[in-house]
């Protein structure tokens, strides 16, 4: 089956390992007349809204990661999406039913129907389906009531927290009627996180010049840590290490400090594990796909907050296909908050 | 109630912080004429064996460690004992019994009867109380089965696997049904853990100049790791830590390389933690301590097996009270097998 459709298909190709910042030299913009063949319950997207995320990074590592081998070179560069099916050979999904899929940094896409999770625009902003309710809302959920754990009462430290993940953790431990400090850079990020988002305390990790300062600033105000969600890794970390309390619970769920190269070949910092064995605290690595399945219990209670207009999900909007490479550059280097996302 | 006892009463006095390794001159022997007062449901006892452990010198650290405080200065140090009544102002000891006491580094204590857990010769060695079935033996069953977890055909390495819990965490994994490494100094220590221990394979990490080498040969040997049961920290632990699979549980025991200045002033080491993240690992730390109240748990299990011979409890005796000093230093520095404690 084939769809009477001119247009350009455009494709952002990931054609080199980066060994320090990721940006447009990385990449390579490819275009061509878009294919318009379909089998039988396949559908040809238009794309909306491309995320870019931090996991990208990762995935052009040198060394394994999550993934066994890095992300291939010469392929269009993995990513999430929010489209729009434009032609459809299945009876599921119509002309302009949105969908989320893993559909790339390109602006068009034939998928399998069962690749794709159907999006409702009555709940909330389709774009939702990159940020709070879609990966980064997953992780920020499961990551904190499955690893962290946090009760009323308790000390929660966020690194990284004004980003996707950061700024709804900041939130979701509040509702658990924890005291929250966020971590982010710069001065406008820290009054969002307390004026906007309700954490207690914010500290602009930017105005220390060391770990040692930063963490005399946290217990300052803390007086010590029950729950570190970390997205930072790096100062952020050797900061709160030191602080925490008796069987705290340590998140990694990202290490951003780390991802220009870090990674590959590490970086030095002090030496801490001891401060596990003193307090019997816990760290716990934790990853998006693993709570994929569950992601129905994630949404039976996210998603009434966030149709009642009780979380605050920021969106960052880059608009343009071409901004893509930049976009995601600027996720290590930038000063957005929130959600980061292209808008096609 | 006083007994007439003309005996000389010697205490090691904790005298000085010690900034690197431990050793006898941080303390001072003194004497003088025992004390024979008792009141009731106090005994008099009189010290047989008593601890060296690794946990001393955390103790002796300048910042808070588990206790708020570090070990007192001028006072006796504190240390496990095995030792006799030999006067007795309670229906419940008796002049001969043997009991297992927090009595210090001294020949004789006077102590109430609640402070004291009485031992049955009958089932092993007296001395077993302060190794096998004692402190180490708790740390060793309760580390590894509650927080290693391992499982039948998994991979464990255990770094100080010649040491007073690494040798008996080596057999508890065996008994799990576990494929076993353990990382030691030298080369017949090693042969001790493969021909003694049972241990699959033992690594001499005095023989890597790197851990990147060790690591290498970590790898080649278990082809990954599934729970790292570390004693020691520092060169082993970044050789284990890019080598964890999935849901790799490291259980950090002790930190015993960095004992000796590190803990006050960490040392530098890579960065490690994103490995967290890839594997969704866990680090936790473990304390005697928190186990005490489940001895009875551990004891089921582990007394009939060494009553049946069936486990390797090695020990390495230092005769003489004076030596004790010298036995803790030893620790860090020696060549000891098994647990360490000193007869008096």
């Amino acid at each position: 089956m084939s769809f009477p459709l001119d247009t350009l298909h455009r494709q952002w190709i990931y054609r080199q390992h980066p060994t320090g910042l990721v940006g447009a030299e990385h990449y390579v913009l490819q275009e061509q007349r878009l294919d318009t063949t379909l089998d039988r319950d396949e559908v040809l997207l238009a794309a909306r809204y491309i995320s870019v995320d931090p996991y990208m990074r990762i995935n052009q590592s040198a060394k394994p990661t999550y993934n066994p081998e890095p992300h291939p070179l010469n392929t269009v560069q993995t990513a999430g999406a929010v489209a729009q099916v434009i032609a459809s050979n299945t009876a599921g999904l119509r002309i302009g039913d949105w969908v989320f899929g893993m559909t790339g940094w390109q602006t068009h896409a034939r998928v399998h129907v069962s690749a794709l999770t159907k999006i409702d625009p009555a709940i909330a902003p389709v774009s939702t389906a990159l940020g709070v309710l879609g990966m980064p809302g997953r992780t920020a959920w499961f990551g904190l009531t499955e690893a962290g754990k946090p009760h009323a009462g308790e000390i929660v430290v966020v690194s990284g927290a004004a980003g996707a993940v950061g700024s709804l953790v900041v939130q979701f431990a509040k509702r658990h009627g924890a005291r929250v400090l966020g971590i982010a850079g710069g001065a406008a990020k820290c009054a969002w996180l307390t004026e906007v988002l309700g954490a207690d305390w914010a500290i602009d990790y930017k105005a220390f010049d060391h770990a040692d300062s930063l963490s005399a600033a946290i217990q300052n105000l803390t007086g010590g840590v029950d729950v570190y969600f970390d997205n930072v890794g790096g100062m952020a970390t050797d900061a709160v290490m030191p602080l925490i309390k008796r069987r705290a619970r340590i998140v990694i769920c990202g290490q951003i400090s780390q991802y220009s190269g870090g990674l590959d070949v590490p970086e030095m910092g002090p030496r801490l594990l001891h401060h596990m064995l003193y307090q019997r605290a816990t760290i716990q690595g934790i990853l998006a796909r693993d709570y994929l399945h569950r992601m129905d219990e994630m949404l039976h209670i996210v998603a009434p907050w966030v149709k009642a207009g009780e979380l605050v999900f920021e969106e960052t909007v880059i608009e343009g296909f071409a901004q893509l490479p930049k976009a995601l550059n600027s996720l290590f280097t930038g000063e957005h908050r929130g959600k980061l996302i292209v808008k096609i």
